[in-house]
């Protein structure tokens, strides 16, 4: 049955579309999300990268068969994180990001406005975070957008260094199913909160 | 004040992106989601439509200016509904499609997952609800996703009739500013629960 689970896991994986800009920390998490969709326990979902269209070829009246076929399109920058969702009927965001610098954690990975929309959903009651992955130690690490915050307004630096992910961030340990499962994390923030 | 705030609205509308697919009920629940953004009451974003890339050119190494062009393309089925957010702690869902139809909402409009996504967020504490526009008579509703599963669960019927609308749903006034006051209705609905 576990076999028949992973080997599904796997399947669905090949099929997950990432405009090729998919990382494997992005995959780790869409498989997680999965998981966690199946067993009914949290509904968070990666947002589509927006994409501004210019050029559309439409089926000839004659071909109905045929699809719609996009013939010019460009990235955009999102405007608000990647990851949205519901978990025991709380408002879940948050935007993860790998980086390869064994010691910091650049800032040029995350939007200014993310960061904003980070600040506005946690004063509307949402719980908003980052997952940083630090690839050279294959460490990943959940920092709450609150601490962040704190960061920011402490420190005029342009990156966040690993010690400080390993002082106020919450290291998530990788498992068999779900692979990241970081809501065993927000579990423990609940209860504390 | 008034004349600057509806000018920057009109440009800001002119410049979301649709991908060719968008409706006016889109535009104006777009719109009005900017404003809610704006007076801080709300963080509802529509979702990029899911794309499936087959073909990207690169820029050459000799040219750093110009960008990755997506070269084919394909529309896909959402897996979720269109929007989703926050508004006072509580996890938003919904999905808002209109119909020409004067008298019934056929159901074709809404893809099986969506409902069954639908259930799985009113099951875990979200609120869930569709907007619908019939066009024809320039109304439009807000049906609790509830009221969509009883509707489902009593009838065979392959649409929603007006009248069951009228009965079960909340009108939604149209007014200048947001044009769509949809979280008038959600205020109503979360003092009764």
């Amino acid at each position: 049955m576990k076999v028949q689970n992973e080997l599904q896991l796997l399947l669905n994986q090949k099929n997950i579309q990432y405009g090729n800009r998919g990382t494997n920390l992005e995959n780790d998490i869409n498989l997680s999300n999965k998981y966690y969709i199946d067993q009914k326990q949290a509904y968070i979902y990666k947002k589509p990268t927006p994409i501004k269209i210019s050029k559309v070829d439409y089926p000839s009246k004659h071909n109905k068969v045929s699809k719609v076929v996009i013939r010019e399109a460009y990235f955009e920058a999102p405007s608000t994180t990647d990851y949205n969702g519901i978990y025991k009927g709380k408002y879940i965001d948050f935007e993860a990001k790998e980086t390869q610098n064994k010691t910091v954690f650049p800032l040029e990975n995350i939007h200014k406005h993310q960061i904003e929309h980070l600040r506005n959903i946690t004063s509307c009651g949402g719980i908003g975070f980052l997952i940083v992955r630090f690839t050279a130690h294959q460490k990943n690490f959940l920092l709450l957008a609150e601490d962040l915050f704190s960061y920011l307004e402490t420190s005029s630096q342009k990156s966040i260094p690993l010690n400080y992910f390993e002082e106020k961030g919450y290291l998530i340990e990788e498992s068999y199913l779900p692979r990241l499962p970081y809501l065993k994390i927000i579990d423990k923030i609940m209860e504390v909160s």
